[in-house]
């Protein structure tokens, strides 16, 4: 029998979610659940139903898992309390700053109502949260180190489309090659906030616009740019459409320690992924842990967890034996 | 209370235990245990007893997890299953063929003596199977690769050693950087066993010794060399001592895997370690995994386990609290 899979909230995320259980036969998609009106939701696989959110507790029996895809900023938080009481749930929420609070919310949700959830499964964070646990306490006299990029960043890409005379805008988070090049060769750096990325934006203005005004609104708007590096190209709609659809991503994570009676070693354990996809790459993590999820919830945990609490073996459809045979 | 560790086997594993031990402050050393004469056995930590392999058993009460440091060829296989039966034990177990058998011998007789284990923790196997296991959950279509080096084989200077007019060698796997490069360009190649390592062996030589026959002995011999692209430099043992005396080692596990409708995006995770200190690295994962061990085994968990089944959670002295606050 295999997991029964419910995507809430049908976006870049959702699609992710629905092709990755595309590559796990041992899990089914089984409903998407929408606030839209559902037959103006076309889904990639056929058959399965698009149900209005108001609709989703008839689902409850269903339902073993449900992936939660709506944005860390408002939807998660108000969304995964409500539906952890309902359903085992699973999201990829991933305000570094508020996970407490809503880890909080969540565990409570859940324990009232006897279901098991995950949080900020994702792969910052995720895997990368992961990386950093585990050399931590391997090298425990050391500096971590997380890098991101290149890659697309919505949120930054959002704040110049507000600018006023910006048609559309894409931008780009760059590591700082020199910075990298340093800490991989242990030199443990202490770093400013600009020392570590450049910003690269891309950006369709309306005719007739003052580019050297966006150019400087973009250059010194307060947390987004105005402490980086910060390029600024007028591109054309076109150029945007055909070069700039894509969303890869990347980064790498970077545990710098010493070992030794005289701490004289240098050890250096690196993590890093180069994404063609990164909803796509997201959604594959949030399914391997809905796996997770679903098991240890049969096995009766109830209330918050996170990618900290879960074993490795519980994310693969191969039995203990064959995990030791093949992947040890 | 400190988590009270025993070392068994005082060689250069044994010795990065001790100094891994050093920088975990809820940890202590409370013995070495050595089949050799315990007063010949000189530890870098003062005021610790060295006690003979016979008397092992007085210690039952005395150490939480006992760190097994012998070789994988013959010490690890006698001596794990006869000290699960009465302490929580862990090694580095390195022979990846073997792992299944050694797991029933030394699962059986914890499980005998109510204790727990731990086999096979180390970077590879350890880390790199973590990384194996996960990242091919995450990504179910795709290729592992795993790379080794630069670093020293100990079994391949070995058995240069062993070759008549040999005073010494030191022999270092080296990954081939074009190969490397296709993979992490997304090419899933199909690899022979010489296209990803090349081997540099450093020998010294009897004086007069036929340097032309050791080369074609090292460079034909079975398994070990046959089918890689080695390089013989015959050195003084002046020079071996001031520039191989090191143990420096690393690698790396990616994983090539596609996502989405078309499988046409590419995803690349990549698992890397750099170690002035493959001895001391081992050790330092070593004794994180023990902290693990010895939360397990409170809670009441026996039998044999594996890197597999050990949520993060575990290897951190920090609360599920801080680690979502600073690590998550």
């Amino acid at each position: 029998m295999s997991i029964r899979i419910g995507i809430l909230g049908y976006g870049n995320l959702g699609r992710g979610v629905e092709s990755a259980i595309r590559q796990n036969p041992d899990m089914e998609l089984k409903a998407v659940f929408t606030r839209r009106a559902p037959e103006s939701v076309k889904l990639h696989t056929e058959h399965i139903p698009v149900v209005h959110l108001e609709d989703i507790r008839a689902w409850r029996d269903e339902i073993d898992v449900m992936v939660l895809c709506g944005g860390s900023a408002t939807d998660l938080p108000e969304q995964m309390p409500e539906y952890a009481r309902e359903f085992n749930v699973i999201n990829s929420f991933d305000t570094h700053a508020k996970i407490p609070e809503h880890f909080a919310a969540v565990d409570a949700a859940a324990r009232e109502g006897g279901k098991a959830a995950l949080i900020s499964v994702g792969w910052d964070p995720g895997m990368f949260s992961l990386n950093r646990l585990i050399s931590t306490a391997i090298l425990p006299e050391g500096k971590n180190y997380t890098f991101w990029g290149r890659g697309v960043s919505q949120g930054h890409s959002d704040a110049c489309r507000r600018i006023p005379g910006v048609l559309d805008a894409r931008q780009y988070t760059i590591p700082v090659a020199e910075s990298a090049a340093r800490v991989r060769r242990g030199e443990q750096p202490e770093f400013q906030t600009g020392d570590m990325h450049t910003r690269e934006v891309f950006v369709v203005a309306e005719e007739g616009a003052d580019r050297a005004a966006i150019e400087a609104e973009i250059c010194s708007m307060p947390n987004y740019f105005a402490d980086y590096h910060t390029s600024v190209h007028f591109i054309s709609a076109e150029e945007m459409q055909k070069n700039h659809q894509g969303l890869p991503h990347g980064g790498f994570v970077i545990r710098s320690g010493v070992t030794g009676f005289l701490k004289e070693h240098k050890e250096i354990v690196e993590y890093s992924v180069k994404l063609d996809s990164n909803p796509e790459f997201t959604g594959s993590i949030l399914v391997a842990y809905a796996r997770a999820l679903y098991r240890l919830a049969s096995e009766g945990r109830k209330g918050c967890l996170t990618v900290f609490d879960i074993a490795p073996a519980y994310l693969s459809p191969l039995s203990a034996e064959e995990l030791r045979v093949h992947l040890l």
